[in-house]
């Protein structure tokens, strides 16, 4: 299933006067000149998502999963499937591989093939939470963190292995998610664990090419319950700093404690030089792992009103990390995709220097007025225009269902497969 | 100081045409008809919001309060304010008082004020955490779940002279909001201290008047940090259903545990027929009382989803219940106000017929994408049309500080008074 | 693997004089009389705590499991090792199965062989979270809440069904746990889909034999993530007071919400006589099902101080409900009878008269001094004491080690076998 | 009202035959030696708790304050109260102090009396989240992070005059809690906020004598609510490792998030060297302020084991920060320094060898055996014993009360007194 620009555009004009209407209505109310929307479309234009491959089929929980249909089978067809949003969206320009699941077996294919879509490498992702068929030492107690050495020796190997695939296929960052942890007070002694993830990590940034980053997240708990080596942005930040130059913090939105403040934590990553990238996802509980935006929009907004006082300056990682359990994983990715557009282009639209002058005056008010009048500005006409702009579509999800593409997957994949790595 | 209607037409004048523009585009991009349009002004223009009195000054936090000038001194100032805020937004046009603070020397005239400002008296609201000046027996321990009768019965008396107060000035309901609680485990019996304020509240409620109603509000901690008597809207609803049909249960946006969805227990009450009203406010850790809107603004969008479904034929009670410690009351009392109406507005755009077949087919995609699209609208040029035509401010604040009545207020009450009742 | 009392017995020998030791001296520390003694032995003898057949083997997340060996593959293997802990706990004599795995093929022998291990068979779980393959209509959406008749009937069918089953082995009561709910906000109309559950529950109540019970669970959230439709104990007190006196509420330690007062929930619901039964387990984040009092040891003394205030005239259904994902399920199970033992005798400890008293007076000081006098008395050779009388082990998972009951049950099952039902 | 060691023998004699038989019983169901138990109790008896001076008196939250009688009404009533409580318990030999509250008029006076009580005086504490009358600055907006310079000044240079206080009196530490934030989004520039709040403590450090700590103390929110300037051990790390190696983190229990793993973050800290003290307390929801270990005693018993892996090479700071609302003061904090003691000796009754054994093992029912064995001993006997040798209570509550100690000071104070600096 492959979609040109060209069948897009087509579609396209169909809605285009209406679409011209909401454009021209849009500058007509702002106060802004051309040239300022010029130079947002081309900041917005930039901007490119990438998407995870365990994303493209139906997520589930400890409780059960139910698939849907057409999911991709491999490889080959996870790379398509990001090729297919990126061909109706415009911001999906990148896919992140998981390893093992996403081994190619023929580089230079899968290279053309990324790059006839558009679509780049992103960081690799390397698996030390599941134990695979045939191996011989067992992640049950941990791995970068183990206290049995040959125990973190395979898990150092597998993310040095990890690299090695990551820069055949041109990628320049790994991702470390470590589950390692203690599910009970006493189970584990926190700083020796500490210690010995730090000299599992620096054998692996070791392996890192020079012009390479490395990814380091934290998570407040699950799988483990009691206690995670890696457990807040402090433990992180320590991590990263200790490693070297190539090393940084990641933050996934939905890796916090209740009520935690996120924004203030991208601010503070970025004052010390180490915020690497973001997995964004939604949540209302725990790691929900829900539609980007779906929840607490008003929050993503908020994070990234405090990223673009670094973004000129900063190349972030951008990725989506959700689980798609009750929608089509593409549909999902295109409204994450839609929420993350929305939260940037508002974040834009804030008037910084009147901010920081009612920052300076200490007039709250104000201050709450001018970060509202951006979020409460509707952006969509703008990232419609955006997106007619780059060959995308108007509306990707309208278009996305008129052209029956989930049927189209289905015939070719069937109905009954699993995407793998899930 | 008093702010009439032709003084504020004139204000407006000479932003109209910009107001035009907008209000012409938003209802050019939208789908709907002028008739649609002018069904959605009439219900927004009958929402009036209670401005409780002690939300007048500035609030504090148990480490200190820093007030602002120009603060009410009395009833008399405090209905003026309000006046100016009904006068600005349109929108206030109900104060709710709080006794004994609130309590009328001369009732004939607070009610000609009242009627002059166009302000009605919405509930009235008792005090039991606090002792007064000479009061014979403590709250310390509590006051309607008193282990001692006596202490019971002052606080029994003390809410039917409210009622009474309430009677005097046509208010039609009281509030109790009750902070008795344990701070320690094993302090109270959690079972007798729920059946002695059974029992005191239904000698309240048998003084209520036959037009009259009870709002039984729950909170989960504060001031007692081990457990309340009435901790959330199971244990309100239990004593509403055992009160009788005039009693129902409140909910303040701040008083619920971390995460809780407030939006189905709102639709929980409304379906028990129990939903007696709001005390609106925001906040990121606990009972924070900050500005409605200002933190979660999707939340308090998906509460008004909700009570759509039951605003026709039920009658609630709207208040602004918030501390505004750091911004002045007035311009943080508007900034609630638009942000309770803006929700409103969002809410009355969802598709409702659209909306209820995408549930049926579970098509979740569609149904986000059908709640987003109201929650996107920027129903802001509305809102303003909606305030022309009342004859309130087309920028409430943007007036309130063009006209500088903060000034006016400080050189005619001072600038170091305190709000009675703070 | 068979256990017999002779045996144990033969094992306490040697370690019976240090026992008695220890008993000796906390009769001798304690102020109260042989007689009041005898009698805290006789209750807590009476205390038996059903083991769920999922719990046997060795639990798992959404990100991986790493079974262990030694497993039971079928009911009449799990029925062995609820014999095994019921042997050694003396507090272990009930199961509680999980339909469809649990299916007997022959009634009257696992009927015959419970019997032999003293093991009676507790509530029965119905399970409508899952798709059973070949199953016609998928719970994807929900089952008793679905917006699809068929589907609510399927769901219906199976309850009544497992209903059946609990007949044949003398069962009295069947749990419902209900992972209905929506993952985003718009995809579920609240009320319809608490109106369908009910009209659903009605039906399979409508089922029930007349000495039978049905639990209505509650939980906030997962693996439903924005809301649940059974999701506190306001709503599950709702649908039982509508079912009727045969259905009660069950609580579930790990499903409240961040910071929850539990037991004060549980008074409440002991007031309205509808507390029906207990899931025990803890959890420092969620519902993390790790062994019942290993992160809140204080909270679940607290509860059973509470539940003795009915639990001499209440008949209530104790079960732990915990994944054990790092531990042998046999040895947490263990810890865990032991935790619950603890919290029961400690209870049982406190001075209620004295408690009264101090309540009455508001002596908070006094309070806490009565309650932490009983949770502070370390309880375990009462506790050995009982289990001695019983024929059981003097210490339980000593002994379990001791005669390398997991190596045997290795050899007899195989260390690569799953537990069914997980 | 003065309490000697004379008197206090004199009562302990009454009971001293109980007490024996407690301790013998001890003795005799434990393993362990006399030389063990010997050095128990020279490590117990060495564990001092400084009392902060503003607990003296009986606090309360915004909703208002019950005082009881006979507070003290100056520092040296505040001095007289904690050598009662250090007569009683053994454990209270140091005061902190709050500047302005407690500044001495006489400092000779003032150190002779400490000396005859037996108490030093601890960190002292600035306060700057209040106004003083007359101050020419407010702190509304800010403190050592202000915009404006001119506060920023006056916040320091408070600081610096505490330390000179301090010095006076022979403290060696200062705590800096801050109390600056923001309750709106927008309201402040995080990183700037940051910068200056560093700035300002880097002047406050550098008035340090060289024998002096600073402890740098976090909170997540109150009373800001949506951000604080130093929000958690993460932030106060930064500032701590930028400022030198005089300052250090402090830990008060109450400010973390819900759920957080304090005991981890105590780890993480002494890894770093950083961690320099505590604030003893507990809570349930927020920063409740309750009496340490009543509502969370395992926790507190989990954090005494972290510290015992740096407690012999470091020296920390001890302080009780709680709020006594409805406890006698007095009272409250002796069942405080109880709940320090009991924890920190069950702590020292860990097996470590074994522990650590088990931890590499990864024999987690172990680890938890282990870990439980300390916690479910009944130390009260081993604690008393040190209380005896040490001259001070055997019962301290006890005594507190059959010598009517606290109408011995409504006497003295009177009824209706107010404690400064509440």
């Amino acid at each position: 299933m492959h979609l040109d620009h060209q069948r897009i555009a087509e579609e396209n004009e169909a809605i285009l006067s209406a679409h011209q209407t909401q454009w021209d209505c849009f500058r007509t109310v702002s106060s802004q000149s051309d040239s300022y929307w010029e130079e947002c479309i081309t900041r917005l234009s930039a901007m490119q998502i990438a998407i995870p491959s365990w994303a493209l089929g139906t997520g589930g929980t400890r409780f059960g999963r139910f698939p849907g249909g057409g999911e991709p089978r491999n490889l080959e067809e996870k790379l398509a499937d990001v090729g297919l949003l990126h061909a109706l969206s415009g911001h999906a320009g990148a896919i992140s591989l998981h390893i093992p699941w996403d081994i190619p077996d023929d580089t230079a294919a899968i290279r053309q093939q990324a790059e006839e879509l558009g679509v780049v490498f992103d960081a690799v992702n390397s698996n030390t939470f599941q134990d695979q068929d045939g191996q011989l030492q067992s992640y049950k107690f941990g791995s970068l963190s183990h206290t049995d050495a040959a125990v973190r020796q395979l898990a150092v190997t597998h993310n040095q292995e990890v690299i090695d695939y990551g820069k055949a296929l041109n990628s320049k960052s790994i991702t470390v998610w470590l589950s390692d942890g203690a599910n009970f007070p006493g189970q584990q002694n926190f700083r020796r664990a500490f210690e010995r993830t730090l000299d599992s990590l620096q054998q692996i940034y070791d392996h890192l090419p020079n012009d390479w980053r490395m990814y380091v997240e934290y998570k407040p708990y699950e799988p483990n319950f009691y206690s995670t080596v890696i457990q807040d942005w402090g433990s992180s930040l320590l991590l990263a700093s200790k490693l070297g130059p190539k090393a940084y913090s990641l933050v996934d939105l939905g890796h916090h404690l209740p009520n935690t403040n996120i924004e203030q934590i991208v601010s503070r990553l970025m004052m010390e030089g180490k915020l690497g990238g973001f997995h964004f996802n939604d949540s209302k509980y725990g790691d929900d792992d829900l539609t980007v935006g779906s929840i607490k929009p008003y929050q993503l907004f908020l994070i990234f009103v405090e990223l673009l006082e670094g973004i000129a300056s900063e190349s972030f990682a951008w990725m989506i990390d959700a689980s798609h359990n009750v929608k089509d994983p593409l549909e999902d990715l295109m409204q994450s995709v839609e929420a993350i557009l929305i939260a940037y282009a508002q974040a834009l639209l804030v008037d910084r220097q009147a901010l920081n002058a009612a920052q300076e005056d200490n007039d709250v008010t104000l201050c709450q007025e001018i970060i509202q009048q951006a979020f409460r500005t509707d952006v969509r006409p703008l990232l419609a225009e955006v997106r007619r702009r780059n060959g995308a579509a108007l509306h990707p999800i309208l278009l996305f269902r008129k052209l029956q593409i989930r049927s189209a997957l289905i015939e070719e994949r069937g109905s009954k497969v699993l995407a793998t790595g899930l």
